[in-house]
């Protein structure tokens, strides 16, 4: 049971409804997850979340399927049950195959175990990847606005 | 100062020598991280965790950039400071430009606000995520079979 | 189920019902958690942490209202279920409203999110932070006994 | 060194240097943090993360040092170095005494313990959680207009 | 509901099968887990997960019963329900005992505890730890041929 | 910089002096850990945290070697740089070989990416996990008292 309840849409206050509103219309759905219920326990909250993911979810540098599978990947690390079941929903719904969410799951996981084989090998970081970021930063900012985003 | 020292090339195992030897050529590159070098004093660690990154991430369903990415996400996830500059190194080699990484990052950093937000509201599963999957899975295991695996 | 199981009152060796009973008069309580009751199977570590929590939680420098919030701030962090039904009860108890539970989230939800922005962009600690805690800790330590304990 | 690097005023864009100038005045403080200084290199993400914490950090049903705690406990149950560096300057800026601290990382450092006594020794969450958040639930809805931001 | 649904092994594939027949040989078992049932929707991932298991989990310089404490460790510290009780299974039946499950819950407990202790007091790491592994690892180095790998 | 600062023997107040002592004669070392030096800060968390450790790190139903080596393990997933260098120390002081920290190693990174996996295609816990630790509770409840600590 959620903590402080669900906010459904019939009870729910103006400022709450026009999220909600933009939430259905955006996403092109027809009802509103607990998650966003939950949340409108706390207007201000509601609203700046789904603006934040609204805007960091839109189609920019990388495609929205690639951006929900990077969210299963975060969620998965850090086992949020109801994260994982709502966003591998939305990235199968953005064009994620299975064979996509089994080779996702095999980066998370070889990810999570890498990450402790240098912590624990207590792995000192590599002089290239420190100078080489560098020198990528030069180049990088030099020609920084015609960048192409062709991806 | 890695635990248990770093195995140079020079005086390395036949054995780890070979390991060497494939990730250089798989790679193309000329010299080996600290994490491999770290891990060669275990031989047997060093070839499989290395046969499973090759195997995990070889173009696929998914490709090499998209790979690296979710690898940054997570190493992002759980702080792991040798792994994100690694791997950042990596994806930047496989493309990823200064936009891609912002957005990666503004989607990490969503995702992990809202996998607290959700656990700490104690947010209950929507029943259609649930169902939905179930009738996803349906679909997707009866035309299984001419799938193309080409990964 | 709980692994090895719940120990009940009835059912209980002098040695943990001693313990129950303190919590019992300590919180006010007259029923304890499954929490108590599946770590009185080790009756020592049973000890030890009530010990340690009674200890930890009675009002000092921070009132137990803040310390309640701080532990489900950590128990979001952690996605530990248990622990945020528990301590979000307990904070409510101390008197926590909704409003304060809402702004708590939306801290917990923002630090977890800039932590790995910070991480993930690799930024170095400002020079001032170091500096500043040298300094704070000298000023800090010569009026050290008469610190008094106002809030 | 920092991944994209780090946007110096002097050379920030008007729209980057309205967020720093933004950052001063709220904060009273006369530079900016490296943090803000690596995300400006994504104007959007900067000026969305600034937003979102000046709203959230800004006093309300909790107080700012309370929030700058609660941060310091999910930085160090994360262990994010930057972020504890950070964010512990920041909480004694706002008063919090070597008493406090030492209180803080108490709790802390029990409630990362019993997390995992609780998940370690699958203890089911209590019915009594359940029920009491319901009716507290109830109870807590009806009044909620004129609730008292008393703290 | 798992993700991909599980594979039973009346309808595996041969490839499938031939893991599914692996693991119960070794683990002299006569079913096979939710968790390579899930995974064999994924039959490289499979292969790969279980050959790396069976060559991780097997005696060496370490026991499996220890092997599979440390694996209720680290499950326990993520908060992995499905992980902490087929693990806890799996070490009870390679003889873990009521009170050496005990005391292993009292380590986990403790070392997250002192994790957090030591990041949040920003504790630098001592220069003998650092010195005296640089000896261990002189000293470990040289008469390395002759140790006894027997693993 | 530890936040507070260390605590030096030489200007040790009685009560912190006490613990020092005990600490250095149960672990027949000379100087004192930098991690106890901040807790000095704090004597009575220094006093708790020394009478837990040394509590629970003494020989029992699990020796000095694996306690320790759990430690690590915890550590390492935590990526607690300090607890992963001074817990390793500690452990290879205690007997851990080369090989036996790979191997521990090994099981601590396969035991993340499984981790993952299992939350990540949402598996759900086995009936006879669940049914067989009941079973097993109740045969191991019977004869408790005769336990033979034989490991």
């Amino acid at each position: 049971m959620a903590t402080l309840g669900l906010v459904e849409y019939f009870n729910a206050s103006p400022e709450v409804r026009a999220v909600y509103d933009d939430i259905m219309v955006t996403r092109r759905i027809d009802r509103i997850n607990n998650f966003w219920k939950a949340l409108a326990n706390d207007p201000s909250t509601l609203r700046r979340t789904w603006e934040s993911i609204k805007q960091i979810m839109t189609p920019g540098a990388l495609d929205p399927l690639t951006k929900e599978m990077i969210y299963v990947a975060v969620s998965a690390t850090n086992q949020c049950a109801y994260c994982i079941a709502s966003h591998t929903a939305a990235a199968r719904k953005a064009g994620m195959s299975d064979a996509m969410f089994a080779e996702l799951m095999a980066v998370v996981g070889m990810a999570n175990e890498t990450n402790r084989l240098a912590s624990g090998y207590q792995v000192e970081i590599d002089s290239q990847f420190v100078a080489g970021q560098e020198k990528d930063r030069f180049l990088a900012k030099a020609p920084r606005s015609p960048r192409k985003k062709k991806r």
